[in-house]
C-alpha cells in the first residue's frame, strides 16, 4: 500500500485526508500543560466550530489516546497487556485505521459516513471523530469497556492540554459497524469526537 | 463525627491513618510534570517501597482521581454526569471512604484488611490501595466498567507526574466487600495499590 508523505504537512498546514494510507508525523512526547492544570481542565465540550486539524495535531492526539511508549506497551493499559483496542478515525472525506505501531492511518473507506456516529450537531462539527473497537478475540466486552475508558481519559487529557474540546459518547447508529468495515470479533464502546471550540 | 485536622500533616510528615474521620488538604491544581512527557511515563508497576503517603499527596492524588474540578462535576467523567463511582482507600491501618464534595476521608474500620485485596506481595508494600466501587443505583455496572477506567487512568497519570508506582488490579478476594461494608447496590470494579518506587 502507498504511503503519503506531504511535505506541506510539516509546513503546519491543515490535514487534508487522503484515500489513501497516511503516514503519521512522530508524535512530540514533550511539552503541554503541566499535568494537574491539565487535570483541573478536563472537561466536556459539544460545541464545536469546523476547523480541519493538522496532521501534528491528530498524530499527537492518536499516540496520547493509545501510542506505544515502550517497545510493547501502550500509554493505555489493558488487562494482562492484550491491548484489545483498536482506533478508528473518522473525517468528513474518509475513515482510517490507526496503525500505532507503523504510526499509520491506514485507508479504510472514502465518503462522508458521520451521520452514522449519531448526533451531527457534534460529529459534523468535530475536526475528527475517534472510534473505540473491541478485539473481542484478544479480551471480553466487560474488559475493553475498561480499557475503553483508559483511552477515553487520556482524549480529554490531550484536549486539555492543548485547548481543543471533546466528549465520549456510548450512543451511535448500527450502521456504524458496516462503514468501519468491522470483522464478527470486533465490537465499538465509545466514540469521541475532538473538534476546535466555539 | 469528628473530623481530624492535626497540623504536623502539614509540615510535611508521614501521613498516619486515624480512627476517625481525616479532613484532607485542599488539593493542588497546579504544577506537575507536562502532559507529554507524564503520557510517555506512564506504566504499570507492581514492586514497591513500603513508605507512607504524605496527607498532601494523598489529598492530590484522590482529587486527580475523582475529586471535583468544578461545582458539580469531576475530574474522570461518567455517562449523563450520573457520578455512580465511589472512592474507598485501604492501608495498613484502616479503611476509609473518599468523600470528595466535603474533601474528607471516612472512617470506614480499623485495622489490616488488605489480605482482601489480594497479591499481597503488591498491596502490602504499596502507600495506600484505591478501591473503585460502582453504586448501581445510578447506573449500570456496564457504565461503571468504562467509568473505572476513567478513574483508574487519572490515578496512573498522577503516578506517572509524581514518579510513583500503580497498577490497576481487576481481581480480588471475594471478602473484600464486606471489609469495606458495601451495600448491595455496590459493586467493586478495580482496585489500584499506588506506592514508591524500589
Amino acid at each position: 500500500m502507498k504511503k503519503v508523505f506531504l511535505s506541506f504537512f510539516l509546513l503546519g498546514l491543515a490535514l487534508t485526508m487522503q484515500a489513501q494510507d497516511i503516514s503519521l508525523l512522530p508524535p512530540e512526547k514533550t511539552g503541554g500543560k503541566p499535568f494537574f492544570e491539565t487535570v483541573n481542565a478536563r472537561q466536556s465540550e459539544r460545541a464545536f466550530i469546523k476547523r480541519d486539524m493538522p496532521l501534528q495535531t491528530l498524530s499527537n492526539l492518536l499516540w496520547v489516546a493509545n501510542g506505544f511508549n515502550r517497545s510493547d506497551k501502550r500509554t493505555a493499559p489493558t488487562g494482562s497487556n492484550k491491548q484489545e483496542m483498536e482506533l478508528y478515525v473518522m473525517c468528513d472525506t474518509g475513515i482510517y485505521y490507526y496503525d500505532a505501531k507503523q504510526n499509520v492511518l491506514n485507508f479504510i473507506a472514502q465518503g462522508d459516513f458521520r451521520i452514522a456516529l449519531g448526533q451531527p450537531h457534534i460529529s459534523n462539527e468535530a475536526a475528527v471523530n475517534i472510534i473505540m473497537v473491541a478485539d473481542t478475540d484478544k479480551a471480553s466486552v466487560e474488559s475493553a469497556r475498561i480499557s475503553s475508558g483508559y483511552i477515553s481519559q487520556n482524549i480529554y487529557l490531550f484536549a486539555a492540554s492543548e485547548g481543543l474540546g471533546t466528549v465520549a459518547r456510548g450512543s451511535f447508529r448500527a450502521e456504524l459497524s458496516k462503514a468501519i468495515q468491522l470483522k464478527n470479533n470486533q465490537t465499538i464502546i465509545l466514540v469521541q469526537p475532538v473538534g476546535y471550540l466555539k
